[in-house]
């Protein structure tokens, strides 16, 4: 299995995060995303889409989505009800209720965060639309998003409920992409700075 | 269970797909989204994101997220290798490979329709913010997403390889939803019309 992933994105992160998490080792491979490399052959040979990350299988079949390369990952060491980390859950509701998470803070807090970086900052040169309205209406929906967390995180340790899962990993990458794009976040949110210095202290979080 | 859900729209007819491939009986209850009922207290209670569908579960559970809802309804009736619908898959890379096309045309395909929608048509009476340039450029997006999928489908029989599957769903919703905004499949591409005709025959299409 290679990684193809571009260190500095919140996207790859969170696959690295998760692999560490899983205590799983992945050759990694740098796309220059800032370069272009993503859009070039090489890479849409990978993924049509152009999008880090991807995990190409030893049998060259290439894997892309960041939710579903943790999902396989997931399906390399799986958790059971006994495991201590159970990113993914192990019932069917803990599982139904993590992927709910993880999707709404992917479509929510990430998607923002990332909307901003493209269209309210410089973002990549490689970038031939830019709204910088949109850009500027993404940075509040930052905050509207950043509330909700801090809401559920006022009655949950965690984002999806009492232990760490994929969601927080996808929230600590958003959260830290943000923090990089100048958007700390607000001290009204003292559940989520709370939150934040808990994820934030995993060894994983280095990854 | 009893599913919250709003019949005109592409999320919530996903999951009244899934769920008529699977055999499985969903009593359901409409938001009157148009009327602005997803954002009254009574079904922020369901859904802080105020997001339609949403499923209750018989223990009071509400879980939301179209995609987490399938996946919980194949949990109460799980596909295996020798099952004829395998609608997220049996293999873990079958499973896995769904997943990604799933989340493509998810966050490809159907968010440019629903960005249309909001915000380059009249959309809902309830959407506070609008940017007609942004729904004009999500309206030439919808264009590029649909010559993704044609090209995928030039050498396969459905979205993700030789199996109908929960990515053709996603896909079928954002079509015919594109459809109602006037905006059909183009005669270039013959590979996604061909598709077209082949899922939306299938029974559970009139879901």
């Amino acid at each position: 299995m290679k990684l193809y992933e571009y260190n500095a994105f919140a996207n790859p992160r969170r696959v690295r995060i998760f692999a560490a998490e899983k205590g799983i080792q992945l050759k990694r491979e740098q796309v220059d995303v800032l370069a272009g490399e993503h859009l070039q052959t090489e890479h849409l040979q990978r993924n049509p889409y152009g999008a880090v990350p991807t995990l190409e299988l030893d049998d060259g079949t290439y894997i892309s989505e960041s939710a579903a390369i943790c999902r396989y990952l997931e399906g390399l060491k799986p958790a059971n009800v006994n495991s201590e980390n159970k990113l993914l859950g192990s019932t069917p509701k803990e599982q139904v209720l993590i992927e709910m998470w993880d999707r709404r803070v992917e479509n929510g807090l990430l998607s923002a965060v990332a909307s901003f970086f493209h269209h309210g900052t410089e973002g990549l040169a490689t970038d031939k639309y830019r709204n910088n309205e949109w850009g500027q209406h993404n940075k509040t929906q930052i905050a509207t998003e950043m509330k909700r967390l801090d809401e559920q995180l006022r009655d949950n340790n965690y984002i999806a409920g009492n232990t760490f899962s994929m969601a927080d990993i996808t929230a600590l990458c958003a959260i830290d992409f943000a923090a990089l794009l100048n958007i700390p976040i607000s001290d009204e949110h003292s559940a989520l700075q709370g939150w934040y210095g808990l994820v934030s202290s995993r060894a994983s979080a280095a990854a």
